[in-house]
């Protein structure tokens, strides 16, 4: 029984050092890690531990594995980057474990008949899809979710129970959307006309790439024109909202209840820590990354690393600085006039000299 | 086909000047507006792109129209506000396109026959509407969106999927609320009794004006005892929380993941920015503009423009900032010390006079 | 009709003085409250409206039923904590007009076979309760949640209409979710593969213990390896998101849209203010307590009140101090040229002395 280590280099790659008869019951961390199982070391500083593992067999660099080599004699996978061979393991040993869907359309769903249902596909109860949708290959919608006219959902994408995904609206394929996520609702558009608003109706789609996992209770709002677009590989974490017609980059990376403004540009492989905020209008770099809970008011134009939230203090500390904070520009003033006493001060002097 | 431009300022008034039989298929900004287009222009600087337009018809203001006159000849349409009127223009193209929905109650819809449905509303499939509940005429409530014990909707009032609205609560008429949505969930209201929480019932409603639009996963609690109330043509964008006993004033425009604590009073016309905080039991002035990502904690009195966000800085400057912020106080010390001792050189200056 | 004094403080406890057979119709308070109420007093700086109420009987202190003595002659209930008494009969005033739920599956709910569902237990329309689930004695599933594979909701626990529970989470007994919340969707963890993100299976469980409330659409994401772990009496608003393997102490209490990265560990007895950001892997202590729109960037070992937000200006004076804050370190410099200028002019004097 187990998955022998041969096979695991057969699928993932690797170097394999040692007996690949040896079969292993899962994945797990060094902390974790039983004699059944294989484990992996990330960080070197973890090494000692690597060492005395107990595990089967251990996933590690080859740098590791040779400072390891004196102590260690168990067997091993080489590989330039053990923590996402750990992550392709484990999703490995997920897919065993899973309980396969049976394909087809519950009774209880609710399907238009001129949707187009692929017949590997897998529709479950209370499903509600509308005319002209197209649900492609081994796509999996789950539980009351909700899928309006002509959206197209992608071959081998799961939604998870009561994803909504409205008309129009399209997702390529392996894509993974969690519940309660609503992709194309309107998005918050108006004009003032005395102070009244008239509402401008949001005309354009949210259009999807391949290989995007949405979190649960995301939102993401279809553009008013034109339409609002994430690149393939992005992963947003739960409740992110989208506004309309902005534009995420290839495999960027958004973590939870970050809140995202009309029109925003976000550049490819950026990493936006958890409750950022994006200004509407504005382009982010390629390759930026955004600390938790910074607003990012203007447009990045040079990569890197950038911050922007209030430190945190005691109570009693912070009511003392904020009211300083809120009167830099006195505290300037004062320093700028002592400035100029002291150099009169100083010419004072010299005079005498 | 098309709509001839004496049909459009039939409907939505501003002066012709031009041939009104004129037909245009739709409404584009300058940037992407085509010969069969009709386009506008709000913002005179961009009055030499306007004057260049393939657009078949132009609205504008008088005065825009004046200062183009000698290039542009094209047919126009004068307007006070051109983006309020692209605005309506674009809601009545946006109708021509609609599907029509077909009045009555899918089969799949689970109503209690003490319910009261008008005839002309549109009951979607897997919608439970309970015991009490009054849907007023020409109403839409789509699929799998759920509507609580004598809860009243109001005549041409659009939920879209998965909108929940609890028992008791109401909205009015024309109002558009998105997927996700929560109306009248719990209050957040404990008493701490030895460290244990004893739940407070929230016996309130929620109480919704006419026209009044609700973005995607925004919640609206009921009221502790008293009902949270949100005025006539308020647009709230998604994911906003708003807690019980709340009062939003009529107009009022609220933008994405902003969060309202408990009793808080905001005024009419206020337009407040994405995620903004705004503390509970303060009362924020009519026609008050709040920043994206502000914290409000305190009453507003005075209308006008307010922020409070860390500016945004590279990652390396925000570390050397950060830490002089938590220390001002020293520095203002430092400050007051330097100043002492300016004081007495001057002063022993003086002596030697 | 309505209660009785004597049966309140048969069912709550409490110091009776007056005739227990005065019947009172409801609880409100002190501003509200009329001649068929009970009131209560719960603030000392109210002791005079107290004294002045139409109320049938007041809930009140010793100390305050002292204080008031000479002026309200009324019948009062003595407690040490009138706040959570009054919370108390509230819950009972409520029960009694409550519309009892019947037990039994709803027609339209859809249940696996191999499900196990209490007589007691009331399953709404359309539910989805998948195989293996277990729903507890008096638990009450509202219209169209969704109950995954293997997963336990506890006796008297309460799921409002449209709350998600995926497979292997469980809740304890006395539990209230509200409409909207997703219990055990993926955490958010993948590893980066030369700027590919790999997945990495979320393979741990959602375990809540017993007495939670949880808001809505707040989402709590299972754990990567192990569970994510939620104390028993914890208070969750709406629209909060707990990553995967958090942990959050008994009987704390966290407001709205706050957002709690991976692994956080939270103490018991803490309260949250709205719109608070924790950061992963780190502990906060027992009792801390966190002001709303704080971010906590690093762990806390010492009870007490911590906090860290901008605060709030006129935008143009925002503009102002915005600046300098950037620019402390510069301001910081200054004052030190300024100190050594001071300095040498000091030992300048001294030197002529």
């Amino acid at each position: 029984m187990g998955t022998r280590l041969e096979e695991l280099v057969e699928r993932l790659g690797g170097q394999l050092i040692g007996d690949g008869k040896i079969a292993v019951s899962g994945i797990a961390p060094l902390s974790d890690a039983q004699a059944a199982h294989i484990t992996f070391l990330s960080n070197p500083k973890f090494r000692s531990q690597a060492a005395q593992t107990e595990a089967a067999a251990l996933i590690l660099s080859s740098a590791d594995s040779e400072a390891i080599g004196a102590t260690y004699h168990g067997a091993r996978i080489l590989t330039t980057n053990p923590y996402a061979y750990f992550a392709r393991a484990a999703q490995l040993f997920a897919e065993q474990t899973a309980l396969p869907a049976t394909p087809g359309i519950h009774p209880t769903a609710c399907v238009d008949p001129a949707a187009s249902i692929a017949a590997t596909a897998v529709i479950g109860p209370q499903v509600v899809i509308e005319a002209g949708a197209m649900i492609a290959d081994r796509a999996r919608i789950d539980a009351g979710s909700f899928i309006g006219r002509d959206a197209r959902i992608g071959a081998d994408t799961h939604f998870y129970a009561h994803v909504v995904c409205h008309a129009d609206c399209e997702i390529g394929a392996r894509g993974i959307v969690h519940s309660g996520t609503v992709i194309g609702a309107d998005g918050f558009g108006f004009a003032n006309d005395n102070g009244v608003w008239v509402k401008i109706p949001q005309t354009g789609r949210v259009v999807i790439g391949d290989d995007v996992e949405i979190g649960a209770n995301t939102t993401i709002d279809r553009g008013a024109m034109t339409d609002t677009v994430i690149g393939n590989g992005v992963k947003l974490d739960n409740q992110i909202q989208i506004a309309h017609n902005c534009q995420i980059g290839d495999h960027t990376l958004i973590s939870g209840c970050t809140g995202i403004a009309g029109s925003a540009i976000i550049g490819k492989h950026c990493t936006i820590g958890g409750a950022a905020m994006i200004h509407g209008h504005i382009s982010i770099v390629d390759h930026a990354v955004i600390s938790a809970g910074t607003l990012v008011s203007r447009s990045i134009s040079e990569p890197g690393f950038y911050t922007g939230f209030y430190p945190l203090s005691k109570n009693a500390d912070w009511e003392k600085s904020a009211v300083i904070v809120r009167n830099l520009p006195a505290m300037r003033e004062k320093i700028r006039e002592l400035e100029k006493t002291i150099k009169s001060l100083v010419e004072h002097n010299e005079d005498k000299k």
